[in-house]
């Protein structure tokens, strides 16, 4: 059965990652990739889509640039040069694949987002996997966004951790106001992916070498991205396992394939916006101290096996 | 000369007398009136517009309804049960005039005011004069309004005092994220019609007198809206001068008829977002102790004569 | 080797485990007990406090009375009605012990901590296990303290969880200004004993049954106090392991005793004073992503087989 | 009929003219002086207290130092490098007397405020016109303090303008958690002089020349320190009527002597603590949006005529 998805990116090398297993997996319809703000500026967001997509022979897939900020805050924290982004050491601002040869659409991504899903008779799985900019200003223009989609599936947010600040997970922080709006929203059903999750589903350098050993075009360049990744994390962000790195995008879209790659359990998710520290942090109430029903459905752990086979099989069967 | 302008209202007593002046001086173009959630919910908003267009003779000017909510705040401010909306005694829910017979355009807010400055090859003057959310969800979608839009004139905010909260004034305080969205955003030029004037071109009951002795359907319809106002404003926040009342909305289309109607001053306003008891408040650097950039044209007086003479001047004329 | 020490407390249940462990203990100086609003009414704490300390024959150590309200909050969170204090099912409001027939001391707790830190020429630990109020006001008449206190033992906050809000742990939620003030004060060495800690050394039911069976006065109020804590826990916040529960502020007691009761890491902590969901949240900086100098050891795990043999031990040689 | 009183002061030139009033006038008995951290260091509060104090004969009066930093801010809003300091060129660091011969007392600020209001059976009104550190401190430590102090006159906040910031004055913005417990606490009457007044009762060149004239050391004084003042407020902040500039704290002092000089009215005040604009500012709800009981007389207008004459009959018969 084909699950339709359009994908929300800040594309860096996890977003790529994402996009190739949408992109080329065949039970999966990427309807359209909308392009963010985020790991880069969204102009690179958007370059780095098209490589993406062409290299994986999908140029077809349509690509609509979106918000170049956050919804309300003119303070954007992730700093316009690239070399003071905090996150060039794992992003770098161009993905090291070869120039896009195709052109995004006209049509921005709120508007693609608003058109599409006014439009479609069918369902179609949101997936935001970047800063939620896009994603609440297509809610502002149209609210019954929250009937239309039937599921949003956001990679966001850390219970345990962060990885911008102590408190905050990069996605949620970059545009606090947009998150809590999201998860507010009132959608059908929305899962969280947090980095709760996304940190136990580690890739490894030799699961690169294995999926560059596969031969093929997408198997290659997820290695190349992954193993920058790795690199990445050792010298910023060692994890328990060193030479391996979360790919943390790629999961969402592997929970559309697998249901249990991920440990879902229904809680009240929230996003402070105005903490003096905390700005950007996702307050689970994994406890039920504050007495607020469940909004979400978040992923408080992961299959590794489960997701590298995805990961694995998808590339090995695609171009 | 011509001033051709778009009105954003949350169309309670004040809006309706600014929607009345913009849709019957022979000066001014009304090229559409948009609605938002604020002294009333938005559908309310949308059928009083209609009224008042429908009443002057004006149902030509199309009406689109737009958000009924803030930009991000899930918490609006404004109870939705009237009966409950701090602003019951001044607005009502529904005008004292005739059923609008005329109906909203299928078109929103948000689109509408993104669409028409996307195609527009003349300058509309863009005046909100409810809480900000269209416009900054507009600006969202479209960025490049900043610089289609020549002049932003909205009524908002107070330094001596507020009306929603000791700090704050109720349109910036409804939706202040909104608020410093559209201050910060760097549009060409933004006029701000603070309480600080409108409280000085207050209208009294001898002066609402004066238009419904003129005879005609639009100084009728005025003199019964502001006498509404008297008796609410005598009963909740009673003015130095008692039996009178500000006017404020109406104050702001004066000014694109007569620039010295209000007195400006060329200062940084920014807009607290996050305060414990100031949320809403507009902070005017009114003597750079802040060091910023003026951002915005702050009236700090109006000049009530030249404001009544305009009000009388116009609707003597009227039908 | 002699640790003499100061329990500041707001004495419920697992505050008088902690008295006794520090009263009975042939290895501790207990050199007074201040006690401060928390868990129940400062009057309630002190009640207690002597209560436990007649019971098990130390009504000679002084017992001062302390604040009665945070540093400077004046919405304190707690409810005075005890019955609708949130931690009422776990530590009631008087202890089930004999009334105290002893009466505390006529000289305040911050008055008796500056004064004693001032003239004392051994090394006295402060282990403060309840709001931090009585520490904050100390150091603002006396900033001295910093250098002549050795080591500071805090029972409070949380990483992983919180038990006052999703947040925040219930001891610095009380008084966030008075435990970022104390965070940063710069004493010589902080130690801070979070529910990260505190929920890995769980007291089980048949724990408390060998506790009874060892037939000293000491043993028997142990058990009766921590059945209270299982049953309070059982029923509102169950633990993974059920009919168990943690006994918060007796492991800074058990620390004193045996460093390795804790795992300890040098981290900097830092406290939320001013966010919409996360106040009182003590922000850990686990991974380094704040970039700031440590500035406290934190216990994130704790050894619960040598926490019980330490009460067991001291309990069976108590009275 | 003698009125007792004790400054809290954080003395730069105003509080020095303040001290002279206080310490020379025949009705007023100044039971003591404490400093506090704010213009200056506390240090140079210190010593500069010192100096006023010997210089117009009154090294009798006992000066004790408080404290150094806010209540529980450890990111002190005043750079401690005096060349830094916002107030340097209206303060200076000292004062331009001769050096202080006489010494401080040994007994700090907080438990001078503390013994002195606990022994007393005669009513002392308490003036701080600094940072109101000392007084929360002093709370913190005896809350019976609020029954045992007759009246409060503090110097501080604006509603029309800030000093600090465009939204706050500097004593409320250099402490605004101590600010918001003092006006909290429950004192049996608050007077509150803000900017509002005192930017009223402005004192001229030609005023200090008349003070020069009287041939006292306490005019000739006044003269100097007033001057000074001046020179810096040309500089940095103009008043309407230039060459003259306010003497915020000898206002609060004059009020002891003449109730008139101030308009006074009974509103609720609260100060901001956590804005992101507005940390500091001083909520005054004139015109009870905030449906709150009055809890402070607010001096919203002064009269410079009779100001001056208290200063110039004072200073006339002094030494």
């Amino acid at each position: 059965m084909t699950t339709r998805l359009i994908l929300d990116c800040d594309t860096g090398t996890d977003d790529a990652v994402a996009i190739m297993l949408a992109a080329t997996h065949p039970d999966l319809e990427l309807v359209g990739v909308t392009t963010v703000n985020g790991n880069v500026q969204v102009e690179y967001c958007t370059e780095n889509t098209l490589r993406v997509l062409d290299h994986v022979g999908r140029s077809d897939v349509p690509v609509h640039e979106g918000m170049d900020r956050p919804i309300v805050r003119t303070d954007f924290p992730v700093p316009r040069d690239a070399a003071l982004n905090p996150n060039s050491s794992i992003h770098g601002r161009e993905l090291p694949l070869p120039p896009a040869t195709t052109r995004k659409q006209d049509v921005g991504a709120v508007e693609f987002l608003v058109e599409t899903y006014r439009r479609t008779t069918q369902e179609i799985t949101l997936v935001p996997v970047g800063p939620l900019s896009n994603i609440a200003a297509a809610l502002a223009v149209e609210p019954g966004l929250v009937d239309a989609v039937p599921e949003v599936v956001i990679m966001g947010g850390g219970n345990v951790k962060g990885n911008a600040t102590p408190s905050a997970e990069f996605n949620i922080w970059a545009d606090p106001e947009a998150a809590a709006t999201v998860l507010a929203a009132g959608f059908r059903r929305v899962t969280l992916v947090p980095l709760d999750a996304t940190h136990q589903a580690l890739v490894s350098q030799a699961q690169c070498d294995e999926l560059r050993a596969l031969g093929t075009t997408a198997g290659e360049a997820a290695a190349t991205l992954i193993e920058r990744r790795i690199t990445g994390y050792d010298s910023t962000q060692p994890m328990a396992t060193t030479h391996s790195a979360p790919v943390h995008d790629a999961l969402c879209v592997a929970y559309l394939l697998d249901r249990d790659v991920v440990d879902l359990h229904h809680r009240h998710v929230d996003v402070e916006t105005a903490g003096r520290l905390t700005v950007g942090r996702t307050v689970m109430d994994l406890y039920f101290r504050g007495h607020q029903e469940p909004n979400c459905h978040v992923a408080l752990g992961a299959d590794p096996d489960r997701f590298f086979a995805i990961l694995r099989d998808t590339f090995a069967r695609a171009v």
